[in-house]
């Protein structure tokens, strides 16, 4: 394993540990401190669907995900895959939507660069109903 | 980058071209013959949601593709990440769901096992109308 790509691992996990705090909480400027000025997400679905871009951008739609689930626990992560830049966790979550029981499987990829994440990109593999 | 990481990484683009030749002309044979035959595969959506187990279950299920889809083209492939055991896929695809023009932002994940595929994840970063 090159350096770079040693680097990408460690700061990908640093990034998941914030993200998964996040969820739970609804704090995430720990997350957020770790995104780049020209930090880009894809989501899958709903007001955010598709493209996003910029920080700010990030801000609204973190906050929006813990208005819609409240808190949102990550019960495993299922497998961690990582090329020198890109470092994909697999993993199953469960909580509430708008007050109904929730639960997902989801990949998360996140694009690093240096000691920041510049891309963030979701996928969902279930129907929220089971994981 | 070890022995086995290596030979997943091969073993993992190996299996990802036949799936790619499935999913544009129905034939799934090559593709096949990698699984073994305790192989599983989990699937986000329809009447293959949820855990599917074994390489019976999973000739249905790429004929029922063929038949849901037609061909379907993977236009890009947006990032390859890989452990000892796993590689990951990230990709957009476009084609007809139904008769009606589709597209998607997919990731699969490939469990690898010596020179066979053991498990298989898919996930989807879309709504089927863009990616």
């Amino acid at each position: 394993m090159t350096e770079e790509t040693q680097n990408t691992l460690k700061v990908g996990h640093n990034a998941f540990d914030h993200f998964t705090h996040g969820l739970a909480t609804g704090e995430w400027d720990l997350f957020l401190d770790m995104l780049t000025d020209d930090f880009t997400f894809w989501f899958p679905v709903g007001s955010f669907h598709g493209l996003n871009v910029g920080k700010e951008q990030a801000r609204e739609f973190f906050h929006y995900v813990n208005e819609v689930f409240g808190g949102i626990s990550i019960t495993s992560i299922e497998r961690v895959t990582s090329s020198e830049t890109t470092v994909v966790f697999e993993f199953r979550d469960e909580g509430h939507m708008r007050g109904e029981p929730y639960k997902n499987r989801i990949a998360v990829s996140f694009d690093i660069r240096g000691d920041k994440i510049c891309g963030y990109r979701e996928y969902l593999g279930s129907d929220g109903k089971s994981n």
